[in-house]
């Protein structure tokens, strides 16, 4: 694409005295007696327009589109040290009054605002930067694979049966059948395993029908997921989740540090992660906190107070939970060699909140039978998935992101609904 | 993720005359009178091993999974010039009778069989090279677009509204409202420009509850999106998706060249796509090939008729036909500044599939609200979307590919659901 006439905000300071062509939003206008001052805004950044005379006098709104030509002088009155000095402004798209102020350093508008008007509030600079981040977490998420042999997947989101099998699921009526819509691609990146892939990665949306609206759920979200065969164990899992995590901060503080700065995060160099079995994790709650855990997992204050304890003592905000106990996880889950009452699983908590559950499958068809039946469930159900362990599934595991709660949590958002372009819960399904 | 024990089949031929592990699945094993001859293929290729002595008797079927420890002996009798003379192997998972022999050159297995044994069909060497050419597709299409300022988005499946309007639509029902999946993320990536983001793209499902079985569609497709911010016009869309395929398909000869070469495919080089309006192709159709068209369209017949002409004129694959009529075309599509019976849309067609439709979006409030009521539809259905185009929406437009269309075109497949992972139609939604 090329675009001859136009140049970014941010490559003015490389055409000093040369006539430029811009185009982006109006963020903010000042009228003085003969001259206006109009800051310009594009993808790359901000520049202040100066204009004179008859321009002066020009109806312009905030948030106005429109296209701008004049000579880039310099000036030390500017950060990048220049400024345009404006033969002529052609109006794209004109703006009526918008409904709240978005060019204040920050929106001054509750959450349901914010989110019914998410165009509007996605110009201001602060909130626009959340989802560069996010794009860039995505990126990096998925280079840091490929470069480890991984292929991507793009597997089914209409199922004829719940991945873990009965509650929370969305369902459809499907050509005269009863469709599912997936509440993770489980099953399916175990499948691409097995298929030769080996090493699979998808980022995809999920859909879950909880029924609880809280700061940290959705009933929609996008799942990075990860699955990787002829693994010698969970630890293995654990230590690339490690890895991928130190790449994805590496280039997110490279690419984004402007958007950072603006958000005022500063992210930490990460090193490795520490680990607790979850028995640990609960006995640390208990004498450091007094905290009694629900029945083999930890509640959402236990989390909290289990990541603060680790942030005072290792100085990292990330943390990995395993040896879920075998009754807390799904049958499909590596039962530990050593004690068969608990898994070879983990979740990782950052900064007090879960975004991560992950371990070892099992792969041998005769275990799986079993699991399937100590869980009281109906064999005949999950024919089509035991099925496929007959034909040579390796060991294998994986885990999987959600990337909302890793983005709110790197960038110290409370409510998850805001680290997401357009949030669905129970109350919302617009816009 | 360090695999300090474990050797890719395609790094042997780097440790000749040392000790190494392999793993990976049984291709094929033939068993002599005194030694056998074991094929393991792992996710880099495949590499023949010599059992001697007992371990020659070894009861072993095609498609377990194996580790494999030997030494990396030289020999001229292999392609890459190197064995494995066994010392041990390890049965990580045995395969039981496969229902079909997947180890052939092609599978000798209709469709439906195929499909429904996705994960053994895939073991096949030529089925697996199909999403690894997909999964670099879509790679090679993301890259293009960073690179060009582009930032990755994910908008929501779930909406309260079908992006066009009305038919084909799948509904479910959502906490007491009706929600319905969506058919495209037209309206999303369009507010993602208008938010300030500019330039965006997004690989995500679709869902289409077309009712016809065809063998070029499905119910659930990837699609690659692609929107754009302060246009000039629709040829820079058109002129930006001809680069981006350039990109993409020289990425993937480069990168897929052993899938190509199994495939027995070769790539062209591309070049600059013709253009042809719609007007033009009709015409040729009738003087060339006597062919009449349906009103303002092309049909199935009619695609692949001008895609021949243009293939023997031009020598290239791709051909734009561009200007359908207004009343063709969606309600947001813009009409031609010369002519506004015709507006400034295109499709483009691969090897006489159509695989992408685009154009530039009416972004004026008023122009925008004239062509809904010209189209007879109800303005408050459209409320949430048109009232964005009263706050700086600038010029912009777009257009989206089928992944797995593009991926059937480029490699010579006949039904797209071969190159869909796990294709949904009206009488599939298993496995």
């Amino acid at each position: 694409m090329d675009e001859y006439q136009r140049v970014l905000t941010s490559e003015c300071s490389n055409h000093v005295n040369e006539d430029v062509n811009l185009k982006g939003w109006v963020h903010r206008v000042r009228h003085l007696r003969k001259v206006s001052f109009l800051i310009l805004k594009d993808r790359s950044g901000f520049i202040q327009c100066v204009l004179e005379s008859k321009i002066a006098k020009m109806k312009i709104t905030n948030e106005s589109a429109v296209e701008i030509s004049g000579k880039v002088v310099s000036t030390n009155q500017q950060e990048n040290g220049v400024e345009i000095h404006v033969d002529n402004i052609k109006m794209l798209s004109y703006a009526a009054p918008i409904p709240f102020e978005v060019n204040n350093d920050e929106i001054e508008a509750n959450l349901d605002t914010i989110l019914n008007h998410r165009v509007l509030s996605m110009r201001n600079p602060k909130v626009q930067s959340i989802f560069r981040i996010q794009s860039k977490i995505v990126e990096s998420f998925q280079e840091y694979l490929r470069n480890k042999g991984f292929t991507q997947i793009f597997t089914p989101k209409l199922t004829s049966q719940g991945a873990e099998g009965g509650a929370n699921v969305f369902s459809l009526p499907y050509f005269g059948k009863e469709a599912y819509l997936a509440q993770s691609p489980q099953f399916y990146k175990q499948k691409m395993v097995a298929a030769g892939y080996e090493r699979v990665f998808e980022v995809a949306p999920v859909f879950r029908a909880e029924e609880h609206n809280s700061s940290r759920h959705l009933n929609e979200y996008t799942s990075m997921d990860v699955e990787v065969g002829f693994i010698e164990g969970y630890e293995e899992l654990m230590k690339l989740e490690n890895q991928l995590l130190i790449h994805i901060f590496e280039k997110v503080k490279l690419a984004c540090a402007n958007e950072l700065k603006l958000l005022n995060i500063e992210l930490p160099e990460l090193k490795e992660f520490p680990q607790l079995t979850l028995q640990e994790a609960q006995q640390i709650l208990k004498e450091q906190f007094e905290k009694t855990s629900p029945d083999g997992d930890l509640d959402r204050e236990g989390e909290k107070l289990i990541s603060q304890y680790i942030e005072k003592k290792y100085l990292t905000p990330f943390v990995f939970i395993t040896n879920y106990p075998t009754r807390k996880r799904p049958m499909y889950t590596m039962l530990n060699q050593n004690n068969t009452e608990l898994t070879d699983s983990f979740d990782l908590i950052y900064k007090g909140v879960e975004i991560t559950s992950g371990g070892q499958r099992i792969h041998d068809y005769q275990q799986l039978i079993k699991s399937l039946a100590s869980k009281g469930l109906d064999l005949d159900n999950f024919k089509s998935y035991t099925d496929l362990f007959r034909f040579g599934f390796p060991p294998h595991g994986g885990f999987a992101i959600g990337l909302e709660r890793l983005t709110a949590q790197m960038l110290n958002i409370n409510n998850v609904r805001e680290a997401t372009a357009f949030p669905r819960d129970c109350d919302r399904l617009t816009p």
